[in-house]
Formats: C-alpha cells, sequence, structure tokens
C-alpha cells in the first residue's frame, strides 16, 4: 500500500500546510518515509464544518445502513491486515503477529458495534402512552429516543495504535451511535494511521454518506488538537494518554463558552491485592503471573498490573522470588517512542528516590530506546507515607508491597486514587476478607477481577474501562465495551408528535420491532 | 409546625455560626420569623463527612430497604402538606393551594422513584457468561451493575420551591441512586425548606439509616455553596437556576484537583413555533393558550414558553390580537424574591432598548414585587442581528417574532442556543414543514412538543428535562424523570467473581429476579 502522508479531510487528501514528519523506527533509530503532513487551525475547520455538516445525514441513517457501514470497516481493516500490521510493527518496534491480531480485534469490535446498532438498545426507546381520562388532567403522550450528540473529536492513543487509534473503540462507539468524527492521529504511528483512515474512508465512500463522517488531521506541538477541543461545532472529545495530557484537554474544554463532555482515560496503576490463603496455596505462581502480564506490550497498557499487594507471612517470600526470577529473565524490549523511553528511565530514577528497593531487573538495554524491566519493593508504611510510590510508571516496571497485617491491608486499598481496575488473588478461605475489601475497592475502581489479571481484555456488554479520577475525567462512562456507545448519546423526548412525524423507531406500531418500555416495563 | 431555623447537620440541630436571615413574604414585603442560621465552611466539612461515612451503608441497602425509605419520605411530606403550602405561599406570594399541589407532586415522585428502585432497571446489570472453550482463550465470566457515584451536593432552586428544592427531583433520584445527598437550601424560602428537610431526616430516622445519608445546609453569599463544590468527599452537583450562577458552579468544579460531574439546568425561552395551516385555523386560541402558559408561576418556569414565531399571513393578526388581549387581561402579581423582581423590570427595558415593540400589558403592579406581564413584537430580520432578543427573562413576558416566510422560519429556527423544550403547533398540511424543523429542533433541545405546551410536564420514563448548552451544562442527561437518576450513577464489572462474592443482583441464580442483559440480550 502506498502511503501519500496526506491529511484525509472527508474525502480530500490534503498536503501539509504546517510542515511534515516521518515517522520513526525506535527499533533501529531510523527515520520512515514518506512525509506526513502536519494540518492547522484551517484544516480543523474545514473538517469540523464538513462534520457538521454531514451530521444530520449521518445521525438519521437507518440502523440497518450504519451496521451495514460499520461492517464495511471490519471488511477493509481485514482486507490491509498485513500491510497495517507490517508498517505498524516498523513505527512501534512490536512485533508484527501482534498487530494482526490487533487488527482482527479491531475489526471484530466494528462488527459487534453493528450488531449494537442493529439491535437498538442503545436508543433507549421508552413509551409512555397518553392518558386522555387521567385525572385531574390529562396526561400526554411521551416518546423517548437517544440521539448522537454531534460531531465527535477524537484523540488516537500511542500504546495500542490500533484498537486505541484511528480504528479503535472510540471510532467504532462513535459512528455506531450516530457521531460524525474527525480523528487526531498520533504522531508515534503516522502510517498506521493513515492505513487506517483509508479503510474507514473507503466505507464512508462505498456506502454513499456524506464525506464529513469521517476525516483525519495531524498536526505538530498542541495546535491541532487545541484547535478540536476549542471548535463550536465540536460536541464530544475523547483521549487516551497520559494524565498530565488528558487533563489539559478536559479544562480547556471546560473554558469554552460552551462547555463539552471531554471523556479521558488516563492513569492507573491497577492494585493487585492477594490475600492471605491465596499466598500460601499459590505465591509462586501468581508472582510469576502478575511480572508476565507486567510485561505484555512491555508494559505500555493501561491495564499493566504496576502494584501487587502482599500481607508478610506464608507465602510472601516465595512470591517475591518468583518475581524476581520472571523479571530477570525478560528481555529488554524496544519501547514505543524515544518520549516513553526517557520517561520510563526518569520514573525508575523517581521509584528508587522514594525509597523503593530494587529487588529484580531483566536483562540490560540494547537498543536505544529498550526498556530495561524492573520490580522494586516498599513495606506499607513506606507506601502509605510517599505517594510518589504509587505513581504509573509507563513501562515494564512494577512494585510489590509488603504489608504487615490485613488493617494496614485495608489502609493501602483505602489511600488509592481512581483505578481503571484492582484484582483480588483469593482462596474460599479468603472471603471474609474480600467482602470487607469490595466496597473499598467499588469505590476506587471501574472494575474488580478474581484470581485472573485484567489484561487482555473482553470487549463485551458488561465490559468497564472507566473509573474514578484520575483513570477517566467521568466514572459515568467507559471507553471500551458496548457501553461506551453512552458517551455519545443524548435524550430526546417527542410529545404529543402525530404517528407520521414520529422518529420510525417511536412509531405507534413499532415497525422496526425494537425493544421499547413502556411505562417503564 | 415549629421552625427553628437550624441547619440540619445529620441528626444534629445546628445553630449559626456566619450570622442569620429572616424569610421576607414578598406579597407584603415584611420579613416573617424565626432567624434562620448561616453555617460555614465547617459546617459543609461536617456534612461532608458524615455523607461519606454514611455512603458505604446506604449505598448498599437493599432495594426493597430503599424503596422503602423513598415512600417514607413521600408519607413524611404528606403529612405536612398543609402547615408547608401555607409557610411556602407565605415566603413566595404565590398562593397556598398550588403548593398542596406541589407538595403532592413531590411526594408522589419519592414513590415514582422507589418504583424505579424496586423495578432494579437502574442498575444495568449485564452478565456475559464465561466461556472457557472459547479459542484462542476463554472467556472470563463478566458482570456489571452501576452503583451510586457518591456523596452529591444538591442547590435547592428558587422557583418552585418544593418540586425543585429540598425535597424535589434532585433529592429524589440521587437518593434512588443510592447517593447521599447534603442539599444548600434556597433563602427565598428557608421555612419551607426546615419542613422539608425535617420530613426527609425524620424518614432517616425512622429507618434507622445512617445520620449522614441527608444534611441541608445554608449560608450567606456564595461561601456555602463553594465550599460544598469544592469539598473532595463531593463527587457530583446539581444546580436549577440562571446561567451565570450555573456556569460559575460549573466552571469551579472543573478547577478542583479532580473534575466532578456538574448538572446545572440554566435557562430556555422554549421557542414556540407556529406553523402556518396552524396559525390560520386556530391562531387565536393557540396565542392565548401561549399567553396562560407564559403567566403560569408569574412566568417564573423554566418551560414557561418565552418565545413565539409565526410567518406572517393568514391568522397572523387573530394571534397577535389574542395575545394581547389576554396579556391586557393579566393582573399584576408578585414575583418570588425582590432581586427576581428587579432583574424583570431589568429585562423588560432591556427588551424595548433591543428593538422589541411592546404590544401588550398587564394591569399595572400594586405590591413592591409585582410582575407587569408584558408581550413584545419584533420581525425576524431583527430578531436574526439582535442576539439579545433571544436571551431569557425570568418572569411574565414573551416575544412574538413575525417572520417573512419558510427560509426565514427555518432560519430563525438555527439560531437558537440549546433549548429544554420547543413547541410546533401544526396541522396536517403543515407536516412536510414540520419534517424540514425536526433536526433542526433536535440538535437544539431535550424535548419537542406538538400541539400543547411542555408546562406543566409530567414525570415519567420518557420526560427529558435537559438540552444542549446552555438549557444545561450536558445534553446527555436530564434532571426531571425517572432517567435523571443516571446522573448519579458509575459502572463496575465484577470479573471471575466466585458467586458468593458478587452482589446479590448479579448473582447466578438472579436471586432477585431483577432485569438482566445476558450477553447483549
Amino acid at each position: 500500500m502506498t502511503l501519500t502522508g496526506h491529511l484525509l479531510i472527508g474525502n480530500t487528501d490534503t498536503a501539509a500546510s504546517h510542515g511534515s514528519m516521518k515517522a520513526l523506527n525506535p527499533a533501529t533509530n531510523q527515520l520512515l518515509e514518506p512525509d506526513f503532513a502536519f494540518g492547522g487551525v484551517a484544516d480543523v475547520d474545514r473538517a469540523a464544518i464538513l462534520a457538521d455538516d454531514a451530521f444530520d445525514v449521518y445521525s438519521h441513517t437507518s440502523l440497518a445502513q450504519r451496521a451495514a457501514f460499520l461492517e464495511s470497516i471490519a471488511d477493509n481493516l481485514e482486507a490491509v491486515r498485513q500491510d497495517l500490521a507490517e508498517r505498524t510493527s516498523l513505527e512501534t518496534g512490536l512485533p508484527a503477529a501482534q498487530f494482526e491480531g490487533e487488527t482482527s480485534r479491531a475489526a471484530s469490535q466494528f462488527r459487534q458495534f453493528a450488531e449494537v446498532v442493529r439491535r437498538g438498545r442503545f436508543l433507549h426507546l421508552a413509551v409512555d402512552p397518553a392518558q386522555p381520562e387521567r385525572q385531574p388532567r390529562p396526561r400526554m403522550d411521551h416518546r423517548l429516543q437517544k440521539i448522537a450528540i454531534g460531531p465527535v473529536a477524537i484523540f488516537g492513543a500511542s500504546n495500542f495504535p490500533i484498537s486505541y487509534s484511528v480504528a479503535g473503540g472510540d471510532t467504532a462507539s462513535a459512528l455506531a451511535a450516530g457521531a460524525t468524527v474527525i480523528l487526531k492521529a498520533h504522531n508515534a504511528h503516522p502510517g498506521s494511521s493513515e492505513i487506517q483512515a483509508r479503510a474507514i474512508r473507503k466505507a464512508v465512500q462505498d456506502h454513499g454518506l456524506p464525506e464529513g463522517v469521517f476525516s483525519m488531521v495531524r498536526g505538530g506541538g498542541n495546535v491541532i488538537g487545541e484547535a478540536l477541543v476549542d471548535h463550536p461545532l465540536i460536541k464530544a472529545v475523547t483521549f487516551t494518554g497520559s494524565e498530565a495530557g488528558g487533563m489539559a484537554l478536559y479544562r480547556r474544554a471546560q473554558l469554552r463558552p460552551d462547555p463539552i463532555p471531554v471523556f479521558t482515560e488516563m492513569t492507573s496503576v491497577n492494585p493487585t491485592l492477594i490475600l492471605p490463603h491465596a499466598l500460601a496455596a499459590r505465591g509462586a505462581a501468581i508472582g510469576d503471573g502478575f511480572v508476565e502480564r507486567m510485561l505484555v506490550n512491555v508494559g505500555q497498557a493501561c491495564l499493566k498490573p504496576a502494584i501487587l499487594i502482599a500481607i508478610e507471612g506464608v507465602g510472601y517470600n516465595v512470591l517475591r522470588e518468583a518475581m524476581n526470577k520472571r523479571v530477570s529473565e525478560a528481555p529488554a524490549r524496544t519501547m514505543l517512542t524515544p518520549g516513553i523511553h526517557a520517561a520510563y528511565v526518569k520514573g525508575l530514577l523517581a521509584m528508587e528516590q522514594a525509597g523503593a528497593q530494587l529487588i529484580g531487573v531483566g536483562t540490560t538495554a540494547e537498543g536505544d530506546f529498550d526498556g530495561r524491566s524492573a520490580v522494586f519493593e516498599a513495606d506499607g508504611e513506606q507506601f502509605l507515607s510517599e505517594r510518589l510510590l504509587a505513581q504509573e510508571i509507563f513501562g515494564p516496571s512494577a512494585l510489590l508491597v509488603k504489608v504487615r497485617d490485613e488493617a494496614q491491608l485495608l489502609a493501602v486499598a483505602r489511600s488509592f486514587r481512581g483505578q481503571l481496575s484492582a484484582t483480588l488473588h483469593l482462596e474460599n478461605p479468603d472471603l471474609a476478607l474480600a467482602q470487607r475489601l469490595l466496597p473499598i475497592l467499588e469505590r476506587r475502581t471501574g472494575r474488580i477481577v478474581v484470581n485472573a489479571f485484567a489484561h487482555p481484555q473482553e470487549v463485551t456488554y458488561a465490559t468497564v474501562h472507566g473509573g474514578p479520577f484520575p483513570a477517566t475525567s467521568d466514572s459515568r462512562f467507559t471507553s471500551v465495551g458496548m457501553t461506551s456507545i453512552e458517551r455519545f448519546l443524548r435524550p430526546v423526548a417527542y410529545q404529543g408528535f402525530p404517528d407520521a412525524l414520529l422518529p420510525e423507531a417511536l412509531r405507534e406500531l413499532n415497525p422496526l420491532d425494537l425493544p421499547r418500555l413502556v411505562d417503564g416495563q
């Protein structure tokens, strides 16, 4: 596939207006061809006007049309799987095989959302029929459906360059909702982004949809991102990345004359708690499994388990030893970008300066941007008094926290800020302690996992990839799973409508045969 | 009923720490006994700590317990209906009979939410069962429920001193969600607030719930409100009132280290569009009905129809004349507060200065704070070029906009900012034009009404009392109706849980017999 490096603004391949860049192969520290265009405020404005122009038509597509469109995107992604995987591998230093899998998962996510659209539950249809005889006054007919919020700006993430980027869950759920999308490509994988964007645009064209349904922009610095967040025609924003980056966008959007919802998924250390009987029974397996998951994607994952907490006692030393053994066998691997690598190295230093003890390291780095794996240890008192120990380090490192007793375990659990996930390893005799932990964890996390690890995650109806701040900027939503569509929907009520004027889904005879609540039942 | 003027912080009647106030009878401009305490930051802090302490217990009450508690609040409100109506009448200048009705509606809202709680749909239960045989890797069991977001601060509104105040829909829906509540009483009706708060507190006590489930605070100036919005234990805020007040709270909350959701319901002119055949067929009835609804509650209602738009032609003069007639018969009536009255007088002047022509006025004011009704007229060009004409004036006035043709009608419809409601008056031959208006109105409003008026509103499953900014701060939610509970809920996923550790609603055998989605079905 030939990459042109253009911005894709609707149907127009748009050349650079504000310079350009080349992708970096972080494994070789070599630049890759071709040049990728940087746009400016005027490009964002054009894309936003197109997205707004397209909105009325696209948001009113039938469920069948919209589902077929999403399935075409899935087909188009699968058709470029190999090219996409190879280019993404070059731009990330991660194996191509991983991205063949990620492409398949991204495609299947579009198919899942096609099913969500067909089923129509996301419309939240409700009918409260007229009660002309009611006393003291009659009730008017009330009907409700959800509609898309408007054009949405989506920021591609760096760490899963397909499934959290151009063709990721944010795009799939926004398009499923009926929103039009402007995607800001991440500069860590511009070629991969272009391949994905072309797959989406081809589906827009093949289905005869207005070109503004999807655009992809790119820029240097913050200009493009800020222009998107500021643009009056943009009605919602999603972002996955650092707390600093996410909060800058969030706060900027809240300063607009008309604030808009910004869903940012930011930071999580995904605390893992080993309860005493599980520790005694299988400390080695847990320690080994924990480090294995910590290493996935070179530790560059939002669900990376970063903090393991265990009560000193039977099994503790075995656990510690298993972690040490596993990490010491881990080869240093290329990290996604020089910036991420530099931040990782700094993070490891900060960990030591904060008083954590290094108890195991992987093999020495060879490439310029290789991340050496590391496991630290601290005791409960240290952890509770030094908040830096609870900070996320993006990369293959983790902290083992040795707590004194159950009371300190509960105190440590209570000390966490909002998290995407928490994990409990337990045996039956641990259930009483788990019951005490549960309300503490429910208030602080979006998902709780028992005897497994949160990653890799399922994309299902019961998936929650969200959580209290700073895991996300709004704990009421998830950015992954079938209900992530809710971020882009708002309710509209239709009162006293003649049947002919009602949206089809709300007409009296329910011609689309969709699930509807009637008087709340 | 004896009023003490205390703050109600949990079970403690708390005396003034920062001065006090007396209620004003706006009909007589006389102060009413007794003194009502003003609290300070320390009082908010105490209430917040109690609310947080109570949260785990209250949010884990069974659905049956919580529903019974809500029903007790309804009973307690009904038991004080007469006292409450009389005191509220004294504090507002509105008739006591109106508040007997409002008390009944507030009570029935608590009963409706009890039903919502018992039905359990608000938990959004979802089960995606384990698939141990799935290739290439097994799927873990995933289960989802929604839980309350945490302690909530609710700002009582002035204009419906029961149903949008202490015992209003915000309190009912937050308590139904399992959130604990700190209510900031509005200083326009402190005695009414105390009676309502005592009714709620009695239910908390009678049900043996932790005292922090409900507190009521009050203060002078902005100190108490700001302390609530800033408090780290407060996890959501609701407010109904002016755009300036709402946005000040909203923006303040977004500057917290951990931003929290703030749902503000602010301003709406509720555009009413008369289509040509309806105008020709029943211009007089529409004009008369419009003014009648505009006068409800002395025009102090979020759903007051404030702008009426009609195309010049057959029926227009009849419409205009009917409006003039109705308004000229309207007696001036006492407005809620001196501040609201002053703003109303200023608003009328601004309307004239903006070029609107006064076409009808009600009888002259007698009391100090009586609002004289008024209807203005402007043409479409004026309206489109002078944005001040589209501003809300809180009180009994409205603007008739005479547009030239269909194109100008559409342009005027497009010119509106976000609204709570829009209304269409139409006959069958108007349907084609209505179809063109519909997407324009859907994007700008939370509800669309045909051949009626939005006010008075129903509290049902299909109610939407929300809309794009500046009608509210987040168009994805409603502040009235059964789904207003969504503002206070967040999802939590439970993965791989042993049955005994699962919340009861999610256990394998569905012991509570609640509706659950299984694999999305």
